[in-house]
C-alpha cells in the first residue's frame, strides 16, 4: 500500500491541462505599505484537484480515503501575477486522497504586491487593488483554475480598512483572474497627526497679527511656527510615497503653507524694523528725510549756542527761565522722538493690516480652491499594467 | 534493524484519525505588537502518540525502547489556527519510540496571532486572546488532540503581563481548542511617557494664566506647550493601532487636550493684542472712536496753536508759566496714554479673568466625564472571528 | 571503502544512553538586548564521541583516520534549554573519524536567551545569567555531556562586558549543566547620555532662582528645562525594560525629579503672576483692597474736580503752583505705583527665597535617600525559573 | 514514461558549451539605496533551451509535450555578475518539455547591485547604472546567453525613476552583455525636505537684518536658525553616501552656508553687546574713554560737592533755582547717557548695515557660483570597475 | 558517463591532507559597522584542486572536460576563523572537471567579523583588521590552502575606506593565513555632522559673552547651545561603541565641552541675577546692608513726615520750594536705585570680564592639550586574541 503510493511523486499531465478547483478561499489583508506602494496579503486556499494515476481500486485496497505526506505528490502551484514577493506554503504536512483520485489539499500565500495606489487625497484616499490569482500555463499546457467562494477577513486592522474583496475578471480573458480589494485609509490617524496640527498652525499665524509688532514677541512665535510646520512637512514625506502621477495633492499643499508662512515671517519681520527703526523706510526716503534730520540738529545745535551765549548775563528769574526751557525742551525731544516712533509704528501697523487682510483674502481662496480640487478631482491610475 | 525502521517513514492512518496527546505544553508569551495588533507567542508540547506499524517483538530486536531521527518517520502537526505566521520545529532531531509503538517527541511553535486587543483604554488595557491549537483534519480524517497540563512561564518580561493561560474550548464543538491568554498592559511606561507629561503640560497650561499678558511671556510659554503636545500626540500615534471600533479614548483625548491648548493659546494672544494696542477693540469700535480721536487731536492741535499763539507778548513770568504749561500738558498725555492703555489691559484683564474661568470649569466638567468614560465604558471585542 | 560508510548513516543507541565529551567551548557574548532583557550568545564546542558501528579493521582497511561528511552519519545534539531561539550549526561539513569509532566535531550554537537580568541599580547593573547547556534525553534515554574546558573569548565589545564564565551544575541534578556568566554594564555610555544631562537640568534648575522673576526669562528658562527633562525621560523608557519586579529605580527617580522641576516651574510661574501684578494676592484679598482702590480713585476724582474748580480765579503764581502741584501729584502717583510693585515684588521675592530653601533642603534630603537605595539594596532575581 | 525522464536529472554538455535562449526579460527597478549605492532590482527572465537527452519519439511516447517537475532536471543559471547579494528562483516548480527536447523555463532574479551612483548634483541626480548578465562559463565551457526583447516595468514607484533599459554589450566581448538602467532622481522629495527649507532659513537669516539690534530678538532668531539648519545637515547626511569621489556638491554647500549663519550670528551678538554697553569698543579703546569718563565723574561729583556747598546760605528764589538746577542736571545726565548709548548704538548700526552688505554681495556671489558648478560640472564615474 | 560520476559523491582523503590551490580571490568590503565593532566583508575566491578518484581515461570517455553539478561531488571549504557569521554560498552550481581529476570551482562568503577597531582618534580612525582565511582542519586531517592573488575591489563605498588588503601570515604557523584589511574612516561626513557643530557651539558659547547680562537674551542663548550640544552627544553616543580599551576620546572631550557650558551657563545665570538685584550680594553681605536700608529708609520717612509738618504754614513761595524739593527727591531717588543699580551691573561686570579671561585661557589649554592627545597617542589593539 505504501509502497504503491511512493512511485507516484510526478505531476500529471492528460491533454496537457490540468483544472484545480478552489472552492474556497480567504483573503486577508495584512498591511499597505503607503511609503513603497506595496499591499502586503495572505491568501488561504483549499485546492481539489483529480490525479487519476493516485486512483485505486478499492476492492483491491478497501479504504475510501488515504492520508498522504504533502512532499510524495505532486500539488499545483497559485501564482500572485503582480507580486513582487510571494511565498506559497502548504498548510499542513498532509493531504488527503479519496479512492478515486481527488486530492484536497489546502496552501497558504504571503504576498507582497506593488499596487500604485492613489494618494492624490491622500488622508481620504481610498482605491482598488488586484491582486492577480493566477495558475502556471505555458503554451496551452498547464493548470487551470476554477474559483469558488471567497471570504474577506480580518479587515479592520493596521492603518488601512479593506472595504471588499470579490473575484474579478479581465473580459475576454478565461485565464486572467485576479481579486479586487478595495481599500480605504482610516483617515483619523494621519488626520490627527498631520492635518489637524498644520491647520491649528496656519490658523495661529493668522491669530498672531493680533501680537504687537514692537516687543519681539511676533516673530519669535511666527518663527517658532514656520520650524514646527517644517517639522510636519519632514514626518509626511516621511509617509507618502515620492513624486510621480497621482502623487498626494497634501504635499503640494504643505508646500504652498510654508511658503505662505515663511512670508509672513519676513513681512513681520521687516514691518519690525520700521516699527522700531523705520530702518527699510530710511533707507527708501533717505533723500529727503536727511537734510531734514541735519536741519532738525543744526536748529538744536543752533539754539544750544544761543542759550550758552545767553548764559553769561542772566539774573535769577532769567535763569529760572533758561532752566525750564532746558527741561521743556529735553522733554520736547523726547515728545518728538516719541512722535517720530509713534509715525513709525503707525506706518508699521497700517501696513501691517493691510498685509493681513490680503493674507486672509487670499488664504481663503487658496483653501477654497485647494478643498475643492481635493474633494472633486480623482486621479486615475491603470492598476493593470502588469498584463500586457 | 536499522533497516526495517528505514521504510516506515511514512504518516499512519487506520479508521482515518489519530488520536495525539498532549501531555504538557509550556506557552510563554514573547512580546504584544500594539501597533499592529499581535500576540507573538511561543509554544512548546511534548507530544505523545502510537504508531502501530513501528512496533516491534521485543522477542526478535531485544530493546525496550529505540532513538530514531525525527526524519524518518512521520509526525503530527499542531496548527495555531489563528496565527498569522505559525513556525513549528522539532526540539530535537532524536525521538523516543518504545516497542509498543508509542512514539515521544518534543515540538516548539514560534506563533505570531492576530489578536485585536481592546485598547480602548489604553494605557490600563487588559484583555484575553485565544491561541487556537488545532490538528490537521479534513472530511473526517486527520489527527484529534488530546490536551494535558498547560504552564504558563516566563509572564513578566516586555510591556504585557500575561496573567494567566488555560485551556477552553468552544461549546459543542469537539476539535475548536484554544488558550486563552489574559493579558494585562504595564502601565507604568505609558503612564511615564505618554500621560504624567500630558497631565502636567495641561496643568501648566492652567497655571500659566498667572503669568502676565503684557510681557510676550505667556504667548511664548502657550506655544511651547502646544508643540509639546503634538510631540506627545505623535508619539502616541506610533504606539497605538490605528482608527476602528474600540481604538483607545485616549486618542481622542490627546485631540480635545490639543483643540483646548490652542484655543487658549489664541485667547491669550488676542488679549494681549487688545492689552497693548487695543487693536481688536479699535477694529470693532472704529466708527466711535475715530472721530474721538480726531477730536482729540484737533483740541491738542489748538491747544497748541493757542500757545503758539500766545507766545508773541509774553513777560518772563507768563513764559514760565507757558513752560510749565507745557511740561505738564507732556506729562498729562503720557498719564493719557497709560490711563488708555492701563485701560486696554483692565479690559483684557477681566475678559482673561472670566476665560480663565471658563477654562477651569469646561476643563474640570470634561476631565470628570472623560475619567468616568475611561474606568467604566468596557468596550466589546469579539476575538472568535477565525471561527466561522 | 565509501559503500560501507554509506550505509551507517542512523543515531546510535546502545544501553539507549551515549556520553558526549565536551573536551572545549568557547562561549562569547554577542550582545545584551536591555529593552527585552536577552542575553544574544555564541557557543562553539568541540565534540567527542564513539559510535562503534563506524569502527573498522585496520587490517582489512589501511586508515587510521578517515574523514566524512557530516550528513551521513549522526551527530549529537546540544541544547540551550533556557534559549528563546536556539540555532545549532556544524561547523564544517567535514568531520574525522578513528578507526576505533571515535568521532570529533565542532559545532557552533548561536542563542538568544532570555535572562531577567536586574536593571535595578541601572546604570551600573551587573547580574549573572545561567545559559543552560543539556544534550536531549527522554525517560532515560539519549545522550550525556561530560564538559571539559570552558573559554570566554570576546568579552569587551558592546555595552555590556562579560566578566567571568564558568560552568556550574544545579546541586543533585547530574544533568542539569549551565554556563553562568557574570554580566557587567559598561556605566559610561548611559552616564554620560542619561545621567549627567539629568543631573545637570536639576542643577540648572536650581541656580535658575538666581534669576530675576520679572524679565519673564526665569519661566522660559524652567520650561525648557522641563521639556528636556521629558525628552531625557522618554529615552531611558526606550532603553529600559518594562514595569515589573526589580524594575529600574532610575524610572522612578527621574518621574519625581519631572515632578519636581514641574512644581518649581508652577511656583516661579505664579511668583511672576505675584511680582508683575499681585493678582493673585488680590485675588485673595479682594474684599479689602477693592474699596480701598475706589477710595483712592474717588479721593483723586475729587482733587481732580476741586483743582478743575480752583482753575478759575487764578493769578500767575496760584497757576504755577497749581502746574508744579499737578507734576508733583503725577510723580507721586508714579511712586506710589512703583511702591505698590515693589511691595509686590518684595512679597514674592521673600515667598521665592522661602521656597528655594525648601527646594534645597528637600532636595538634598531626597538625593541623598535615593542614593542610598541605589548604593544598598539589591534586588533579588530568581535566574533558573525555567526549570521546575 | 515517468521513470525514462526520472534518470536524466544531470547538466547537459555536448561541445562544453550550451546556447540559453533569453526570448524575453522583464526589469523592474524595486528601489535605490542612495546610503550605500545600492541598485535593487527584479528580473524575470523566460528561457528557452534544447537537452538532446531529453528528446523523445513521438512514435514511442505519443505526447508532443510534457509537463516536469523543475528539480528532475538540469535547468541553467543566469548570474548578475555585479550583483552583491542575488538570488535565482524558479518562478514555478514545473517546466515545459517538447519532444525535440526543447525546455521552456522561467526564472526570477532578485539581485542587490552595487552601482556607484553619481550623486554629484544630488537633488537633481541622473545616472546610468549598469545591470551584468552573464551566464556561467569556465574555461570555454558553460553556457551561453542570446538576448531577445527587454521590457522595463514598474518605472514609476520609489523615489527614483527608472526611464530607459537596454541590452548593451562590452564592445569586442561577446559574453559580457549587460541591462543599462538609466536612472533620474524624482526632485520633488528631497528639493521640498532639504532645498526649500534651507533656502528659506538663509533667506529669513538675511531679512533678520530688518530686525533692530537691541531688542534681543535677532540673536534668538539667529541661534534658532542656525540649529535648524544644523537638522537639516544631519538629515541630509543620513540619505547621501560617505565621502567620495563625485560625493554631493550639496553637502559642501550646507556647510558653507551653516558657516555663514554662525558667521553672521557672531557678528550679530557682537553688535548687540557694542549697541547695548559699547563693550567691545571699550575694550579696544579703554585707553583714551577711562580718564574721559573719570573726569566727567569728577566733574560731577565737583558740581555736586560745589551745590552742596551752595546750600546753606540761600534764600526761597535761589533755593529754587538750585532745584530747578538739580532737575536739568538730572535730564541732562540722562541724556547724556541717552546720547552716549545713541552712540553706540549708530556706530553698531552702521557696522551692521556694512556686514549686511557684504554678506548680500559675497551671499550672491557664491549662489551664483555655486549653481554654475552644480548644473554645468559633471563628475565622471566608472560603472565598468567590476570588469578588469 | 552519468552513472559512474554520480557515486563519487564523497570526499576525497588520501594521506589525510587535501591541498586546495586559491589562484584568485577577490575581497570586497560592505561595510563597517562602527556601533559593534564589526567588518562585514564578501570573498569571491576561486578554488582550484585535484580528486583522483574522479579522473577518468580520455580513451574510454573522450571528453577532456566535463561539467558537473555540484551538488554531486564533494567540494571544500573555506572558513573565515574570526567571522562572528560566515556564509559560504557557491557561485554556481556546476562546476568544472578535467580529464586528470582537477576540479576548477568558485565560492562566495559572505562574513561578518569581529574586529575590535581602533577608534580612540574617532573622526580620523584608521586601522588593520584581519580576515582569517582558514581551510579546514583536524588532527592532521583535512585541507591545506595554497593563497594566489588577491584583488580588492568596491573599495570606496560607504563610511569607511579600504585602503589596502593583502595576504599575511603569522610567524611560524604554516595553517593561520590572513587578509590584512586596512581601513580607514572618510572622515568628512562625521566631522560635518559632529565636529563641526560642536566646534560651532562653543564659539558661539565664547562669544556670547558680548551679549548684555540684563536683558534675558545671554542665558537663553546658553541654555539654547547646551541642550543643542546634549544632543550631539546623544548622536555620538549612538555610532560610537560602548565603553572600554581604546574607547573614542572624543566622547571623553565631548563630555568636558559639555561641563564646560554649563557651568559657563550657571555663572552667567547667577550674574544676571546679581546685575538685576544684587541678590546674591545681599544674600553674602545680608548683615551689613540690611540696617543700611533701613536707615535709608526712616530717613525718607523722617524726611516725609518732616515736609508733612511743614505743609500746613506757607506761603506761595515756600509751597512752591517745597513741590519742587519733591520732584527733586523724586530724582534723586530714582538716580540713587540707578546708581544703586549700576553698581551691581558694574560688580557684575567686573565677575563676567574676570570670568571670560579665565574660560578663554583655559578653554585654549584645554584644546591644545586636546589636540595633541588626539594627534599623538595611539591606543594599541591586539586583533589576533581569536587565536591563542
Amino acid at each position: 500500500m505504501l509502497i504503491d503510493k511512493e512511485y507516484l511523486s510526478q505531476p500529471q499531465n492528460e491533454s496537457c491541462l490540468q483544472l484545480i478547483r478552489v472552492p474556497f478561499m480567504e483573503y486577508q489583508t495584512l498591511s499597505v505599505d503607503t511609503k513603497n506602494l506595496r499591499l502586503i496579503s495572505r491568501l488561504q486556499a483549499s485546492l481539489v484537484w483529480i490525479d487519476e494515476e493516485l486512483a485505486w481500486d478499492t476492492s483491491v485496497y478497501p479504504f475510501d480515503e488515504v492520508v498522504l505526506p504533502v512532499s510524495k505528490i505532486w500539488t499545483p502551484e497559485l501564482h500572485v501575477t503582480n507580486g513582487i514577493i510571494t511565498n506559497m506554503k502548504h498548510s499542513s504536512h498532509d493531504l488527503l486522497l479519496s479512492s478515486n483520485g481527488t486530492v484536497r489539499h489546502t496552501v497558504t500565500i504571503n504576498a507582497e504586491i506593488g499596487c500604485e495606489v492613489n494618494m492624490f487625497n491622500y488622508p481620504f484616499a481610498a482605491d482598488s487593488c488586484p491582486v492577480a490569482i493566477q495558475a502556471w500555463t505555458a503554451e496551452g499546457c498547464g493548470t487551470e483554475l476554477l474559483l469558488g467562494d471567497l471570504k474577506n477577513v480580518g479587515n479592520s486592522h493596521g492603518d488601512w480598512q479593506t472595504e471588499h474583496a470579490f473575484y474579478a475578471r479581465i473580459i475576454n480573458r478565461n485565464d486572467r483572474n485576479y481579486i479586487m480589494v478595495q481599500l480605504r485609509i482610516k483617515y483619523l490617524n494621519p488626520f490627527i497627526t498631520l492635518f489637524l496640527p498644520s491647520i491649528l498652525i496656519v490658523l495661529a499665524d493668522a491669530i498672531s497679527f493680533a501680537l504687537p509688532l514692537g516687543g519681539g514677541e511676533r516673530n519669535c512665535f511666527k518663527v517658532t511656527l514656520v520650524l514646527s510646520f517644517t517639522m510636519f512637512l519632514i514626518i509626511l514625506n516621511n509617509e507618502i510615497p515620492g513624486d510621480g502621477h497621482c502623487s498626494p495633492i497634501i504635499r503640494t499643499h504643505f508646500c504652498i503653507c510654508l511658503v505662505f508662512l515663511v512670508f509672513s515671517m519676513l513681512v513681520s519681520m521687516v514691518l519690525t524694523g520700521i516699527a522700531t527703526e523705520g530702518s527699510i523706510l530710511s533707507l527708501c526716503c533717505t533723500k529727503r528725510s536727511a537734510p531734514k534730520r541735519t536741519a532738525n540738529e543744526e536748529e538744536k545745535a543752533d539754539e544750544e549756542t544761543k542759550a550758552d551765549i545767553s548764559v553769561v548775563p542772566l539774573d535769577t528769574s532769567e535763569e529760572h527761565t533758561r532752566m525750564l526751557r532746558k527741561v521743556v525742551s529735553f522733554l520736547e525731544d523726547l515728545g518728538a522722538q516719541q512722535l517720530k516712533r509713534e509715525g513709525y509704528q503707525k506706518i508699521a501697523k497700517r501696513i501691517d493690516e493691510i498685509f493681513f487682510w490680503l493674507y486672509l483674502i487670499f488664504g481663503s481662496i487658496y483653501f477654497l480652491a485647494m478643498t475643492y480640487v481635493m474633494v472633486h478631482y480623482t486621479c486615475p491610475v491603470n492598476h493593470f499594467d502588469f498584463w500586457y
